[in-house]
């Protein structure tokens, strides 16, 4: 199975504490890097996760608040002074440029690299990148501000050559590409093999969700389906579920509840207030609802 | 003696590293706290130092490259959210307040405290701040972008009165102030007592003198003069000479030069480069001029 991971740069809440970071996260699929969010600190953490700086071309932002974005700056004069060349191109509400424009302008003068803003309205459902491996579709989040979650799904690969079949049938190699690509194979004698018998099919695409903030709002299934993995905020214990509503966040108990609504094979949780110091009371409770649920960890990796 | 401590919450220079954070620094004078610099990743240093957040009034900023202020944004909301109400000074240069108030306004809406921006200009030589146990003076240093030092410098404290002599010329209670501030005593009798045999003087005050980043000139020894301890830069070793000259940096020894001129009692070096694994060859660079150097280090404090 190809590459698929998600790896926790940090995953406090609004104050970052001795025990985490604020908030960000690589993902690596097949060796090229998109990150969500960028939380003050992400630098150096990203350096801690010893993942490369160079195969980072995308970085996604779900809101404005701080802990989500402050390390950009940071992260962009870094590139900048080890000599970047490539584009990094970051996805996110269009007040993001002009916040961070005039510090660009003022601290990253002789850039080596271009910085290129992809801007979506609040709000946004649609697919707001996709390349030959994956496509990142953005949809609303339930926050105090405007705030988007991201569905990375993976292209579907092609189907797999059934090595033995082929020479059974004595496919020519030429033809292998187009069989590959769901074609049947006519015989000189014109006789049609179906597709199914030459090739077995690929696995089928992973989808990873990333729900972070949010109130606990089940309308919001319908855009998380089927996640192989989703990571959903758990800022706080049920015995904090006033606060959590108050502050438009979601408890443990409630992130496990989405992750049941929506099928997720596997949960995810983070984004966890400074009030704890072993979130333990919050697996738990996760745990309770919908017993697959990990813990997000500052240099820890799942995989897909 | 009192409190006057140097913590080191970072001593990296532009580039952070898993070993170094951006440059930042906490004076204690008498239990008030004073920062120098605020690299990104300062407010999780200083939650790590264990220094109360509420003891700091004002933070001085050398000079507008990221890894000296790129760490304010995220101290002040993080002060914000844990309810400060004692207003927080800025002493910078006038820049720094045009490219932090927009983000201020849009990330810190409703601060439950007033940042207060106290601009100096570039070259200043002038006391910038003052209170009843310290004055802190800038200076300019040689960068390739308007930098300043900066001289903490204690107050004279009164002179200690010496108990013995006041009972044996039976110096009224009510005499004591007048006499700690300097006046002698005049006997019913009328017979003058000097000062001087009535009390023993205070220590001398102290003076701490904080140099990043500059190039290497000995025309600053000027502002420097006689620090109990000074901290300077120290980004490279003499290896790289040449490019500590054109990147407006110093050597070790080139810092150790500047402690010898000036007549330091004690250099701390930091502000160093990434590419060092070990400062010790800092250090030992540094100690062939000026034997009682120290290397600075994150969570370190260094008393006066």
């Amino acid at each position: 199975m190809e590459k698929f991971e998600v790896h926790i740069l940090g995953c406090g809440s609004a104050l970052p504490t001795t025990r985490h970071n604020a908030t960000s996260q690589i993902i690596n699929l097949r060796d090229k890097l998109y990150m969500i969010d960028c939380g003050e600190g992400t630098q150096m953490q990203y350096r801690r996760s010893r993942l490369s700086f160079s195969r980072l071309g995308h970085i996604f932002i779900s809101h404005l608040h701080g802990d989500h974005c402050f390390g950009l700056i940071g992260l962009i004069s870094t590139f900048g002074l080890l000599g970047r060349t490539a584009t990094l191109h970051i996805h996110a509400f269009p007040e993001l440029e002009r916040l961070l424009q005039p510090q660009l302008d003022y601290f990253c003068e002789g850039l080596t690299f271009k910085v290129e803003f992809h801007p979506f309205p609040h709000g946004c459902t649609d697919v707001i990148y996709e390349d030959r491996s994956l496509s990142v579709r953005a949809f609303p989040l339930s926050h105090r501000v405007p705030c988007c979650g991201f569905v990375f799904e993976e292209k579907p690969t092609a189907a797999h050559i059934n090595r033995e079949m082929i020479d059974f049938y004595e496919v020519p190699i030429s033809h292998l590409n187009r069989i590959k690509s769901g074609e049947d194979y006519v015989t000189p004698e014109g006789k049609v093999i179906p597709n199914s018998r030459l090739t077995t099919p690929a696995a089928s695409p992973r989808k990873y969700a990333y729900c972070s903030d949010t109130a606990f709002n089940p309308n919001n299934v319908q855009y998380i389906k089927g996640a192989d993995l989703l990571f959903h905020e758990a800022t706080f214990a049920e015995s904090e579920a006033a606060r959590a509503k108050q502050t438009c966040h979601t408890t443990a108990r409630q992130a496990a509840e989405m992750a049941r609504l929506s099928g997720a094979k596997q949960l995810l949780i983070g984004h966890f207030s400074a009030r704890y110091t072993d979130e333990k009371i919050l697996l738990d409770e996760a745990r309770t609802i919908f017993p697959n649920t990990l813990l997000a960890e500052e240099e820890k990796m799942f995989k897909l």
